[in-house]
Parts: C-alpha cells; sequence; structure tokens
C-alpha cells in the first residue's frame, strides 16, 4: 500500500516512514500550498485534510501537530509553530513564569528548559508524562512508540487494515 | 454611499458607524461564516475579505484586529481572540510576567491589568501611547480618534473619495 503524506518537513517525513514503514505500508511525499484555517486542533486538522485530497485527487495523510499548555486551556494549540518561530525554546518556558502549572500536552507532559538534540521544532521543551526525558532526547524507536505522531499512525494503520479486509 | 461591514459584533459595528457615518457612508452589517486563515496579520485579513466579497457578490468591509505582543515578535496578533477567550484580561498580563517588556501594538501601547469598562474585548487591558488610558477608559469620540479600527476607516473614506472622483 502507499499512501500520499503531504509535508514538506523532513523530519516529520522521517518519523511517518519510519512508523509505517514497519506496516508495509509506503510513504510517498509531497509539498502542497495549503492554507491552514483558525480554529480548533480537530477543525484545523479536518480543513487541511480535506482541501489536500481535493487538490491531489485522491487519498492522502495531512498533519498539523499542536501543542497545548494547561496554564492557556490548550493554547496555543495549533498556533505553536508560530510561537516556537517567534519565540524559541526559552521564550516558551518564559510564558508559563506568571502561571503556576508548566503542564502541556500534544500527548501529555509538560513544558521544561530545552534539552536533548534541538534540531525538530519543539521537541526539546516538551517532557513526556513518567519518562522524564524530552522528545528530543529519546531514541526516535522510543519517540514514535509513545509520541503524538506515533499513536496517530498506530490509528491509522488500524483503520486501512479495517479497509483492506472488508 | 453604502457599504456592507461583515461582522456579527455589536460592538465593532457601533464604532464602524460612529465613524463613516460623519463621513456620509452608511453602513449595513451582514454576519456571514467565513473561515480565517492562519498567517499575517495582512495574509489574514485579505482572505478573509476576498471570500467574504466572493459570497456577498459585491463590495465589503472585513475586520481582524490583531494585538501584538512586542516580547512575542508580534503574537498573538490575529490569534488574540482564542488568548483573550482562554485567559481572559489577567491571563494575558500573566504571559508578559517572565519578559523584560510589555509593549504590545493594535497601534502602539503596552498591556496593562484591566482597566475601564470591560464589555468590548481587550479594550481594557490596552493602554494607548502617550494617553495613560486604556481604550476602555476612553469615550468612543476619544478612542475612534486614535485608534487603530479609527485610523483603518480613515484610510478607507480616503480610498473611497478617491474612487468617486477619479
Amino acid at each position: 500500500m502507499k499512501i500520499t503524506f503531504i509535508t514538506g518537513n523532513a523530519g516529520k517525513l522521517r518519523e511517518v516512514r519510519q512508523i509505517l514503514g514497519a506496516a508495509n505500508i509506503e510513504v510517498d511525499s509531497q509539498e502542497l500550498d495549503i492554507p491552514e484555517v483558525q480554529g480548533s486542533t480537530r477543525e484545523v486538522a479536518i480543513a487541511k485534510c480535506k482541501r489536500a485530497a481535493e487538490l491531489l485527487g485522491g487519498p492522502c495523510i495531512t498533519e498539523d501537530t499542536a501543542l497545548c499548555f494547561q496554564a492557556f486551556n490548550g493554547l496555543p494549540g495549533p498556533y505553536i509553530k508560530y510561537f516556537l518561530k517567534e519565540l524559541g525554546h526559552d521564550g516558551l518556558n518564559k510564558m508559563l513564569i506568571g502561571f503556576a502549572t508548566t503542564a502541556a500536552w500534544a500527548l501529555y507532559g509538560r513544558i521544561v528548559p530545552a534539552r536533548g538534540n534541538g534540531q525538530f521544532g519543539w521537541d526539546p521543551v516538551f517532557e513526556a508524562e513518567d519518562t522524564g526525558k524530552t522528545y528530543a532526547e529519546m531514541a526516535s524507536e522510543e519517540k514514535n512508540k509513545i509520541s503524538h505522531r506515533g499513536r496517530a499512525l498506530e490509528k491509522l494503520e488500524r483503520y486501512l487494515k479495517g479497509l483492506n479486509s472488508s
């Protein structure tokens, strides 16, 4: 089976290939310029994937990760990419100085001063619950097993297998 | 002259009528559900107005205010509405505790603990430069003279007059 992942992000493509490759799903990538709408994480994701499927004329997967701060009732959420770009890891921490909790979820964890390899997004400032490690401090297998991306792709894999058997 | 302002916000409509009414421009309003894209303030505004004009089949004005924190390099910007909704006036202040500056611009000013009538958006926490007052502490004529909305509509008025004379 082959599926097109709409992304221009090499880090995301690498992870998706690692995860779906194990299930014999081949992953192509294509970069499409799709404006993302504002809204809840779910609304943003649904609108993006629908538009991508129209443009591509076929099945594809898109991704819109969100990093939600508990102190902000879930924000920055889908806007985390802008905050990361403008404020950096240190700024994401500073935003929370006035609040009682640094809890955050992609999956659940907390915002910490950057630790580990700083090359991929907000991985260095997100410490996943019960691991004591930031995403950036984990080996890729370890991260993929517990990460938001890993879990989403696991669900996708189950869905695709269901299609084939029905 | 008559123009349609795409808004469901009574406070915004009241201000736009006050400002453009003085120039004999009649303002109708209509509520349209237009998804706002993510992006810079300018990109968000252009996409929104184009889409509104398509749906309406004629000239209209839309508005997307942004409140930009200097410490955040311009963010939350167009996402300020979500931050205001989830965090309130107090939360907007707390977000800046870790930073050296509370400077912000819609036009230029700074984020302060809420003062004045708290009914209209972020007016109570935005103190306009050189006024010593928050928007919420000003009479409407005073606010309209200096506000982001007043200035934008002044430009629109000049533009419309230019159209008529050409």
